[in-house]
C-alpha cells in the first residue's frame, strides 16, 4: 500500500507534501496522490452550475441528472483552441515556449467556479485532477490512474496523455526538458500556483536550464476562451448567524491580531476561501458544495480589507462589514495592496502552502524596492529573505478546526435533520426495491437530494454523491453519470456516500446496504470494516496524539485476514463550511503531526473494496471530546470521540459470530441512540423503518 | 507523554535523533533520553568485572552481590584527580580551556569495559549516562532524572550537578559559553564521539565563538588514571559455531561486498562491536552482557582487516581468520589504515552515526591530502564532501536484524532452556515465600542467575537483572544494590526483568507476580497491560509497516482508563549478541521508519508504573513471520509475530471480567504451549509449579 503510494508520487514533482495536502489526503478518496496541490486530489468534480431546488436560503443544489456536460467539444474545436493559445506565445510581453495550465483557482479550492476551469477548457479533459502543458509543437496532459480512461476518451489526438504514476512517465519538467531547446521560457499564471509549488517548480525548471516566466497580467487560456468564458460567480454573500458561528467577528479578529503581534507580524494575507468565510462569519455561493465566496482578506493590526467583487455584497453585508471595521476593495486589486503593504514596511504573515505565487512574489519584489528606498544593503531575494515575511501555516486553520460550543451544537442539530432525511430516504428506497422498481444510481442520488432539501436550513450537497451499486462501489472515486450509470441491483451491495450543507452544519455519511441476501464473503468483509469503525469510534488516547497513531485501529480487523483499504480513515470537516478541511487527519501517511484536539471534527470511514465486485464503507462524523477517565496518567487529559451521525448500520450485513460482546454492545447501543434521537423527527413508514433498523441484535 | 520527552531532549543538544538512537530508544528503559548518543540511554550499568560461576564456555557472569563497587572514593581523592587533569590543560600539544568527558567507548557500545569508564573515574559518578565537562576553574556533570539522587551522593562539592531536562538547565555548550572567555579551546577525545555527534557539537561550539580541539594522541583522563587504570580486556575470542550462525563468513563477506559495489564504495569501516562479531561469526568477552570483542573491521572488495589486540586471538581463531582471508592488525593502528585507504583513493562507506570522529576526520583529512597530491582543485572539507565518502547506515545493521533459520532455531532452543530455568526459579521462589524466608531483591536475582547458569550453553546475563519489589518496581531503571535493596515482600507486586546470553541465543523476559493477595487496582492495571501485550502479540499487518504503527495496540486498553507508560513497547534483540539492537523498534516515537521484516526479533513489553506503589511489565520476545492470511490485498504479504518466550503469566493477577473471550483464549492457549514445550525440560517441584501455572482459566 505504501509502496504503491510512493510510486504514484513520482508522477509529478510538485508539492507532494504541503501541510494541507497531508491533512486532506487523509480522506478516503485520496489514494491517488496530488498532482500539483491538495485541491487536485479530490475526486468529486464540481457541479458546473448550481440552481435552486428548494430554498432555505439563496443557495441550493442541483440534481446530477440535470447537470450540464462539459465534454461535448469535438476534436477540431479543441485543436482550434490549442492553435489560438500558441498564437499568443509570441505576443510582446509574453514571449514563451511553453505554458503550464493547472486545475487550480487562485485559492487552492477543492471545488472551483466554472470560469476557472481553464485546464478543462483547453484540453477537453474534465476530470478533477490534471495538468496541461502546451509547447509550440506539442501538448500533454498529466492525470492519475483514476482518470486514465476518461482522459483517453476526452483528449483529441493532438494531446499526449501522461499517465502519472506509471513507470517511465516523465513529470512536467522532465518532459519539458526533453522537448524544449535549452534556454526555453516556460510561462505560468502565478495566481494558479501556491508559493511553495512555484518554488519547487522554479528549482526544477532552472536545473534543466529553462526559465520560469510569470504572466501576471493575462491568463492565456482566458484570452482564447474570450466571450464564451462563463462570468465569475456573483451570487450574494450572506451573514452566517452568530447563533451558529458562536464567536463574533471582532473577537476572532482580536484573537488573530494577538497572534500577529506575538509572531512579530503586522499583517496577514488570508487566501483560503473557507478561512475568509470563517473569520468574517460570512457565507457565499461562488462554488458548488462549499458555502464560500471568492475573496482575499488582509488583516492588519489596525485595519482589515476584504477583496471581493462588490456585486456580491448586499447592503446588509456592507453594513455588517463596516461595523466590524472591514473595508471593501475590488477583488482584482489584491496585488496593489500587497505592494502598498510592503511600501509601508509591513511584516507579512504568509502561509506559502496556500497563498499563491503572484501574491508572494509581488510582496518579495516590493520588499526589495522598499529596502532600496530606505537605503538598506540587504536584499530580499525570496520571500523568506524579505524583511518581515513570516512563512508559516495560517493560524486560522487550527482555530477553525477546533469548534466552539455553538458550532458543535449546529453540527449536532444539522446531523439529526440529515439523519431524518436519510431515514426517509432509506425507507423509501427499500420499499421501491421491494416493489422491484428499477432505479439508477443517479435517480437514487437525486431522490436523496430531494429528501435532504426538505429539511430546514438545507443549502446544498457538500460534495457530489457517490452512489455505487455492485462493482461501482469498488471504484473509490466513482461518479455515477446519468447516461452511463448502473441500476441499483437488489442482488448486490450498494454504497452511498453523501453529505449536505445546512445553515448550521455540514454532514458527510456513508452507508453500505444489501437489499437481498448478502454472501458470507460480503458479510465477513462488512463486519471487519465495522469492527475497524467501532475500534476507532471507541478509542481513547492522550491529548496531543497525532491522528495517524489511530489509523491502525481502523484497519486491524481487516489486516488479520489480509485485507486493507487504500485510503485514509478520517478527514476534518468544517462547521457549515468545507466538507474536507485540515489540518488534522487520521491516515496511514505519517507526515501529518497535527495533534487531535478537543472540538475537532473528523470522519471515521474505514472501507474495503473488492475490484469488479463490491465496495464497503461505513462513515460517521465524530467530534473530539475529553473523556472522563478514572485516571489521568502523566497529569494530562485523555480524549476520544462522540458521534454526530445517527443513521442505522444494516445489521443484515453483520456476522455476529465475528463480533466480540463489546462490539455487539456498541452496535446495539448506537442503534438505541439512533432511535431515541431521530424517531421524534420522522413519521409514517420512515419511523417504522427506523424502528425495524434499530432493533438490538444477539448471537443466534 | 510526548511533551515530556521533548522537554528532556532539550537538556543537551547533541545527537538527539541518530538513526540507531531512535531504534534503541524504543526499549522500555529509554524514557529518559540520550545525552550524547544511544549508548548513554541505557540504564543497566555494566558489571565491573566478570568471573566464572559455571563454565559452559570461557565466559560467564558474576552475581550482583559480589560486585566490586566503584564509588568508594572520597571527595579529596576526586579533587586530586580534577587538579591533575587541569594540570594537563596547559601541556604543549594540548593547550585547552575545557575538556569534555562522555560516557562512551570508541564503538558506541551499550556496555563498556572498565578501562573506558573515564567519566566515572574522573567524576566519581558511576551512573550509566552522563557527561562531565571540566574547565580550569569549574567542573560540571550532566545526567538525567534517573540519576539525580545517585549523582548528588557521588559527586564531590567541586562538581556542579546539571539536571538535564529540568527547566533552565543549560546544555554543555551553553554552559561553556557562559563560563569560558570568548575564543576558548574545548578539547575532546575524538574516539569517544560519533562523527555525527561531533559535527553537531562543532556547530554549537563555533556558534558560541569557541573552538573544538581534537586530542587524538592522548586521553587526558587516562593520563591522570595512569597505572591504576584497569588493563584493557584480553579474554580470548571464540568462534561462533556455524550451526548457530547459519551463514558462513565468506557468504556474509560476499554479500557485503556486493552492497559495497552497488553503492560505488570500495571499502567500509565497521565499528559497532556486535556488527564485527556478527559478520565474522566470532564472539568475545570484553564487556559484560554482550559477547563481543573490541575491534574494528575494514572490508575492501579484495581484502579484509581486523583491528584487534593480538593477545585475544587464539591459534584456532587465527587459523579461522586466515582461511576467511582476513588479515590481523593491531587495534591501535586503525587510523594509519584509514590514512592508507584514502591515499589509495578508496571510496569509503561510513556509518557516521556509529563511526567515531577520529576515524571520520582522519579520513577527511587524508582525502584532502590525496586530492592535493593528484592535483585536483576540489577539496573535501568534510566527510560528505570527501571523494568517495558515502555516509550511510551500516548495511550490517539490517542484515544482522533479519535472522536466518539457524539463528531463529538457536533463539527458539535457548528460550526453552531459559524458560526451564525460570520455571525452576519461580517454583523455588514461591516455595521460599510460602515458607516466609526473607530474601532480598539481589538474593533473588542471584538465585535466578544460578538456575540459568545450570542450563547448557549459558554464557552470561544479557543485562543487569531488574528485580523490584513494591515501589521499586515502579522505578523503570531500578537496579537493586546489595547494601540498599529491599526484601521481596509477599504483600506487594514483584517485577523481574532479566535475560541471558547462551551460546545459541539471547533472552529477555519480564514477569510481574504477587505472592499474596493482589488488590483490585493491581489486577485491573495488570489485566490492561496484559491486554496490550496480547493485542501486539496478535497483530497482523502489511509487510513494511514501521514498528511505531503497532505501538498504540499495546497502549489502547490502558488509555481507555487514562493510564499509559513512559517507554517504548519493543526493541530488537540480537541472536547470541546484544540484547538491544536496531534498527527496528516499536515505540511511540515516530522517527524510526524501519519496516518490520520477516525474521526480525522484537520484545513485546508494555507496562504500567504507579509511583511509590508498584510496577507492572509483561515481556515476551517475538519474531516476525509471514502470516498465511486467507487474502493478500494489494498482492503483498501480511506479517505478524510468533512467540519465543514460554513462561507462565500469573493468572491470579488477571481480572477475567475485563478480558474478552478471545483474550482469555489467548491466555489459555499460551499456557498450553508453555506446558507442552517446557514441561519435558523440568522435573520435580518445578514441573508441578509449571502444571499449576498453566491451567486454563475461565470466567467465574
Amino acid at each position: 500500500m505504501k509502496s504503491a503510494a510512493v510510486t504514484m508520487m513520482s508522477g509529478l514533482s510538485l508539492s507532494t507534501t504541503p501541510p494541507r495536502s497531508a491533512a486532506l489526503s487523509s480522506c478516503f478518496f485520496s489514494f491517488s496522490l496530488p498532482i500539483y496541490s491538495y485541491s487536485s486530489i479530490k475526486i468529486k468534480k464540481p457541479l458546473i452550475h448550481v440552481n435552486s431546488i428548494r430554498n432555505s436560503s439563496s443557495i441550493t443544489a442541483k440534481p446530477s441528472s440535470e447537470m450540464r456536460k462539459n465534454n461535448n467539444n469535438n476534436g477540431s474545436e479543441q485543436d482550434q483552441r490549442l492553435t489560438a493559445l500558441r498564437e499568443l506565445f509570441g505576443k510582446p510581453g509574453v514571449n514563451i515556449d511553453a505554458y503550464i495550465i493547472p486545475s487550480q483557482d487562485a485559492h487552492q479550492s477543492e471545488f472551483i467556479a466554472e470560469c476557472y476551469m481553464r485546464r478543462a477548457y483547453i484540453s477537453g479533459f474534465t476530470g478533477s485532477a490534471g495538468t496541461a502543458v502546451v509547447t509550440r509543437h506539442k501538448a500533454a496532459l498529466w492525470t492519475d490512474g483514476r482518470y486514465f480512461l476518461q482522459a483517453e476518451k476526452q483528449l483529441s489526438s493532438s494531446w499526449i496523455l501522461m499517465r502519472a504514476g506509471n513507470w517511465g512517465v516523465p513529470n512536467t519538467t522532465e518532459w519539458l526538458t526533453d522537448v524544449l531547446a535549452p534556454g526555453g521560457r516556460i510561462g505560468i499564471d502565478p495566481f494558479l500556483f501556491s508559493s511553495d509549488a512555484v518554488n519547487e517548480l522554479k528549482e526544477a525548471v532552472s536545473k534543466s536550464n529553462h526559465e520560469l516566466v510569470y504572466l501576471y497580467d493575462v491568463n492565456l487560456v482566458d484570452e482564447v476562451w474570450k466571450d464564451a468564458r462563463p462570468t465569475p460567480p456573483n451570487k450574494p454573500i450572506r451573514i452566517h448567524d452568530l447563533k451558529y458561528a458562536g464567536v463574533d467577528v471582532s473577537t476572532k479578529l482580536s484573537n488573530l491580531r494577538s497572534e500577529l503581534t506575538d509572531s512579530g507580524s503586522s499583517a496577514i494575507v488570508i487566501s483560503m476561501l473557507d478561512e475568509v468565510a470563517w473569520l468574517l462569519n460570512l457565507r457565499g455561493n461562488d462554488v458548488p458544495h462549499s458555502p464560500v465566496m471568492y475573496a482575499y482578506l488582509i488583516v492588519e493590526i489596525n485595519a482589515a480589507k476584504l477583496f471581493v467583487d462588490n456585486s456580491k455584497v448586499t447592503p446588509e453585508v456592507m453594513d455588517y462589514l463596516k461595523k466590524a471595521g472591514i473595508e471593501l476593495r475590488p477583488y482584482d486589486s489584491i496585488l496593489t495592496e500587497i505592494e502598498s503593504l510592503a511600501a509601508r514596511g509591513a511584516h507579512l504573515w504568509l502561509d506559502t502552502a496556500s497563498v499563491n505565487a503572484a501574491i508572494a512574489s509581488t510582496y518579495a519584489s516590493a520588499c526589495d524596492k522598499y529596502l532600496q528606498s530606505v537605503g538598506s544593503k540587504s536584499k530580499g531575494k525570496n520571500i523568506s529573505g524579505a524583511p518581515g515575511a513570516l512563512c508559516k501555516s495560517s493560524p486560522i486553520s487550527l482555530a477553525k478546526a477546533v469548534k466552539n460550543h455553538a458550532e458543535l451544537e449546529g453540527m449536532r442539530d444539522s446531523h439529526l435533520r440529515d439523519a431524518a432525511a436519510l431515514a426517509e430516504f432509506w425507507s423509501w428506497l427499500e420499499e421501491e426495491m421491494n416493489k422491484n422498481v428499477v432505479l439508477t444510481e443517479v435517480q437514487v442520488a437525486d431522490k436523496l437530494l430531494e429528501f435532504r432539501a426538505m429539511q430546514a436550513g438545507f443549502v446544498d450537497t457538500s460534495f457530489d454523491t457517490i452512489s455505487g451499486s455492485g462493482a461501482n462501489g469498488a471504484i473509490i472515486h466513482y461518479r455515477a453519470e446519468p447516461e452511463s450509470c448502473s441500476v441499483v441491483d437488489t442482488q448486490k451491495l450498494f454504497l452511498l456516500d453523501s453529505g449536505a450543507q445546512y445553515l448550521d452544519g455540514t454532514t458527510d455519511i456513508t452507508r453500505t446496504v444489501h437489499f437481498g441476501q448478502p454472501s458470507e464473503r460480503q458479510k465477513e468483509c462488512f463486519t471487519r470494516v465495522l469492527q475497524g469503525h467501532i475500534a476507532l469510534d471507541q478509542a481513547v488516547f492522550p491529548e496531543n496524539t497525532p491522528g495517524f497513531v489511530l489509523d491502525a485501529f481502523a484497519r486491524s480487523s481487516l489486516w488479520k485476514v489480509g485485507l486493507d483499504y487504500r485510503h485514509g480513515t478520517g478527514h476534518g470537516v468544517g462547521a457549515a463550511l468545507n466538507v474536507h478541511e485540515g489540518p488534522q487527519s487520521i491516515s496511514f501517511r505519517f507526515g501529518n503531526m497535527t495533534p487531535m484536539l478537543k472540538g475537532m471534527i473528523v470522519s471515521n470511514e474505514p472501507g474495503y473494496y473488492e475490484d469488479h465486485a463490491f465496495g464497503i464503507r461505513i462513515e460517521n462524523l465524530l467530534f473530539v471530546k475529553e473523556i472522563d477517565t478514572p485516571n489521568r496518567f502523566g497529569g494530562i487529559t485523555y480524549i476520544g470521540f462522540e458521534k454526530l451521525t445517527f443513521v442505522p448500520i444494516q445489521t443484515k450485513l453483520v456476522d455476529l459470530n465475528l463480533l466480540s460482546a463489546a462490539e455487539t454492545d456498541w452496535l446495539n447501543d448506537y442503534h438505541l441512540q439512533v432511535w431515541e434521537k431521530v424517531s421524534p423527527l420522522v413519521g409514517g413508514s420512515a419511523r417504522e423503518w427506523l424502528w425495524n433498523n434499530t432493533r438490538p441484535v444477539a448471537k443466534p
